[in-house]
């Protein structure tokens, strides 16, 4: 048991900074060992296997749940991803980028752009939060009419909310200097909502950021790009769809991070897995694997376990 | 000399009446009396001769200026029609009344009205806050970078500012619900800023309130109506042109400019007229008659004395 | 199945206009069909009966829940009522519609009126928004504090939350120029919580606004009326009850209702009324008849079936 | 000349030091020095003269200018003054303090405190920003409507203006917790505004808090009181009169003094008095004495010079 | 069963009265008699057995739950405490009560001061809406990642929100001038999050009020106070730890607690102990005896009857 | 004369395309043109020359004054700056960019960068409005007290404001994440606040963005760079010092620069310069060159002619 917060701390630390050697060696792990990060198993047998075999407890930061049916250890990720969306938008519609040169939040006499959101969760509130902070003219879409009463509360006519149906996306699109795809079903691929059709008819210079891209895009045309190589072309609108957004800003990301996590690591640490499974149920829906045996059904149909 | 508020209010009130029978009979008007109340003595040769004979001194409250040039006795009647303007035209933009039936404000999911301001002084900026307070969006045009660029600050991008040009202002028209007239050059007729050719083109049901249309009104089309029948149709949309809107709040619109008057009036009672031009250099400015005189060269040319 | 944005969207049309002739003819009835639309068949046994004959499968948009509880095919139109009737308020409060003259915002140097608010759920949120909005002084009062609270926490002080009791809802109403009756219990008689003893103490030409007079109003001498005559003399105040408020601005309660049923429909339409039960509990809740059978225990109960 | 911040900073320190010492001795004085500093001089014969004698040059902070005619050393402890006057406004409404036992803020379901500020200079707003950031519902007066609707524009509704006049200051206190007295005219005695007939008229446990007491106090029953000992009963009601407010924050105070002065302190020691004057025409205004001679007017009249 | 609200009101004041006797005598008490107040059984055995020897119903308002596992009944008086928690801090800030003279909001040209709020519950939330509506520079530490994002959601960026930990804690306590302790576990004694360490290392003249007194206070050096005399010394810091705050407003916090109550008592009254239950079932975890009955576990564990 | 606002707007055009070949050939100018656009003489004597030989009358923009002494076709070029350079800093606050690797708005439980904006003119309002929109701890310095209260009473305490001295701007800079230099003293080179000294103590991967970089740039290590390659290292900070950073939003800064230009445009050609020079006093400022003699003195003394 751990007295001190200090030695929490560093606890916490000494478990995140197992992650990185672990595909290649595998050789930290032991039966004694908890386990606990993002893992994504069912991409990777050799790894699934390795866990197994060492008899270790591994869970897994991506399926652990909340009392809402949340998954609060993706939401710090999402946040930062969202706001960042909007930030690299802005720039990215500078011409020397290949945007439209149009500055997001105009100045008087000059009209902002308009930043379409289409979804509003995590990453969408986070999108519409900085595309009002920069001044620019916002709509956010969604299919729940209560998450949009939301945003009309807490912006208080600020935002414009629509519902998404094609039909509106489409007229939204058209108004769009800057489109920000931030639709994320948890565990499937995102849907493709917006359409190389639609896309053919946007102003041109008109940026697309894909803050789904992890996940498969929620754009049609979208393909994973890098922070060294941020954008193309997609006839005469940019593509920005760099994989992992919040690698860029570690520093932050990791304090967002660790924000989520340090709860359940500190009880781990005081009270063993099964007294933070006592304390917080949703830490359950993390468990992979332990003591010799795979435990999460989905990675065993994955892997063909 | 006056020593309590409330003589001093009883007497602004007793000038205040006096008004409202003059145009009939003159019978009060004598050499020691002090007139003070909008007089608009271009428009009335009779009302003009019978100061002049009376000897009495006369103050015309649309003429008096304060330190910046302004017109502190029109600015309440001002601010009252641009609020009530917002207020009139939403109340006009349902199917019954005969506009578009759209909420100005929207709902969630369903977006609101546009509001075009057209003008940003003393009654644009309070159709501005009106607008934006009823959750619609807003556009406000004017000549005066200086003047958007205030709305820019107070709004922090909450409305759209747009320099005022034909083209501009057409854009914009293609987009509005509702139409706030509210460009007024003291002293002049309106400029006709909005064409039978733009009206053509507007959305059907939508909603023009032209608040200039004591000055002639800023719309081609438009033409006098009143309280009681305030509305007529152009093309496919609605204008109300209520001459004198701020009487239907007369409660409010006498408080309003009894705010504005009080301190002059307050002071011509207990100094007299020249003691107030001393305090109050711009009073000078609505000094129409005295002492059997017509000291106002505006008038004298407009009545050919 | 639909594959198309657009086929859904006119299959909703298609279902939405079977409602008018319903009434008539009843002919377009059959096994077959969904019928998904406002029923309130407790109040038509011979509606009631054609459902129950012709087999068809009709649901009731006002019985469908949600997963709080909620009623979220009515709260479309309790925001379109709760904001029209603050403008509609403010419009009578001119004294040429027999209200006492006061403009609602008031202007620098007069203060505006107070709206006085009964009833803190949608309706009543949505008429605090637009009161605020206009700068008036605006009271809230509920039973919940919870409720209370939230007004607090989103208006930081701007709004005076009352708990609403007789005592303290009197009080209230002797400063009020505006009241708005915003108490609904869904299904039942809206509790007459405004005493005519009350109306007697008002200042003169204060304006109510009963937006719960489709159940039967809140205000003990509230009696529908309609747009085209809207409102009526009690004592010394003006009473507006017009039924079906949103009626009036049809283009936006349409687009607001169908942000709301859509996805039912588009549900219905692709995988029929059971795939839609299965994603939609509370879908359930609105089922009224289904081959042959009347599934309604209330609708029984109401007219003796 | 000096060449370094810091020595410009050492070198302020010490002109502001000399003051303390002066009444005992100005023995410090003598023709080279400048001194700079509050003076009050014509309420201390005995001071005016050392200074004259001595030849120094004296400035004195309360009748330097700015470009508008403002009082800019002056405006930083009337911001403190007019900050502290509602925080301690609000301890003294505590029942144990001897006020009426209310919490300014109120809390959801109880309102909150109506706070009166009379006069909307730079005590007043910053009275009405302290009063409406603690949630209080908060009205202000002032004879200028053109403040009056500086405020409204500033807080959109969210602060009653009311033109200042007997009539009206008399209904605001009736319904006031907490009165802001903040009329202050530089040079002159303030104005009586609040009588002991209006005080009687209050809600028992009222707290009144006279920031102008330094210029005698607007209230009728104003006295002078201590940190030590601040309050006094005028009837049911309060009053707070502490003289030297910003004393108790003197950290505070002094580096908000320290703002507004420096830039003069700067030019004085690097290019001396003369080269002071050319850049900042006001601070003549503060000229008393030089080379042994009295300089201003109203100081000679004042002690029969 | 009362018919009408005053009848009901003055019931409820009836019922709140019987306590003050209560524990000198209990002669009041006997079987038919419902008791509905503040308990605190477990620390008063003479009171528990009075209870249970006169048969009656008592019902304690500080274990009563709502829907959401809350304590409604002590809501307000955590709203009250909260918020005057922040202007009794920003008092003793001065330096005549022997703080650091910072005023708290600040001036313009003179930073703010920055106050630290050690929990985000209901006292820590109305903690931060006073301290930002003071201006000052707020933080606010807790658990919960969700809890910080609706302070981010509701401040939109003006408040600092962090994760508590010790590390974190005394990071945010080096740059504090005031220190809210809101950190309140219903039920039991109060974590010492800061230490003595952490004292004496800040700023001279810092002041702490801890608002977890009646819970033991959650600084280690909190010792319990009265508004007599409200603060001592530790280190150079100022220590407030008043037991029983809202005391001192007893005004509004009578009103406030009566605001949560009236409820419980109106249903009691009208539909007796056992109906009230059937309405809100939270009521039935106040019931601490009945019918001669001890019906608490841990009171009897407290007290070991 | 021009009686259409499209030929108006053509001219406008026409004038502004003049300029490019202008330093090339010079061969459109002669005697009847008017030339009106950025000129900066002093830094061409052969463009001068010209000017001079074809007795054209030539207008620079940077020098044209409004009534209040200000520059108004700079002030859209400043504000375009100032929006782009927290844009552009938060862009380069990623690590993949250099910068240290924070996300300027945090996240919940994450603090914020803080900027530090030095100056509070165009540029620096502009980029207060976006460092606060993008939900950064903000602090703002200059020399004017009253400039800072601006700040004060916009943001109401959301913004630090503070004097700039260099002790209080080196504590400011110890703390910050993202240095915004904006200091711009009109037609003189920017002083040199930031010393490299400074520099040294910063945190490591701090990023400095020099708007004044067109005038020099307010940081000792300065360096112009282009958008290709934007960024230096200095010791461990990032710099970005893009000369005309205006030119990658160039459809923004077009629209931005003509709302300012258009009026004298406008008046110019229709009613000719002189006609204008009446309209605009200040328009006279800018008066280079007319009838073959060079009419500014500053140019003169500059290009010793």
């Amino acid at each position: 048991m751990l007295d001190s917060a200090k030695e929490v701390w560093e606890t916490a630390q000494l478990v995140l900074k197992v992650k990185e050697p672990l595909e290649e060696e595998y050789g930290y792990l032991h039966e004694a060992l908890v386990l606990f990060t993002y893992l994504h198993l069912a991409a990777s047998k050799p790894l699934t296997q390795a866990l197994i075999d060492s008899g270790c407890t591994s869970l897994a930061y991506e399926t652990v749940t909340d009392r809402n049916g949340g998954l609060p250890l993706l939401t710090p990720m999402s946040q930062v991803a969202g706001r960042l969306a909007v930030i690299e938008g802005a720039h990215h519609l500078m011409s020397t980028q290949g945007g439209c040169g149009v500055l997001l939040p105009g100045v008087p006499g000059a009209k902002p752009a308009r930043v379409v959101v289409i979804g509003g969760g995590q990453v969408g509130a986070s999108a519409v939060a900085m595309g009002t902070g920069l001044r620019a003219e916002v709509t956010v879409l969604d299919l729940e009419p209560q998450i949009l009463q939301r945003f009309d509360d807490q912006y208080q006519g600020r935002v414009r909310t629509q519902i998404s149906d094609p039909v509106t996306l489409h007229e939204e699109l058209l108004e769009a200097d800057l489109v920000i795809g931030a639709v994320l079903i948890p565990g499937a691929a995102a849907p493709k909502l917006v359409t190389e059709a639609m896309v053919k008819g946007m102003k041109p210079g008109a940026v697309f950021v894909d803050v789904a891209i992890d996940q498969g895009g929620c754009f049609e045309n979208s393909t994973k790009t890098t922070h060294d190589d941020p954008t193309y072309k997609v006839h005469d609108t940019l593509f920005y769809c760099v994989a992992n957004m919040p690698g860029a800003v570690a520093n932050m990301s990791t304090r967002a991070l660790t924000t989520a996590t340090l709860r359940y690591v500190r009880d781990i640490a005081s009270e063993g897995v099964d007294g933070a499974f006592e304390r917080f149920a949703g830490l359950r829906d993390g468990l992979m694997t332990r003591g010799g045996k795979l435990l999460s059904d989905p990675v065993r149909e994955a892997l063909d376990l």
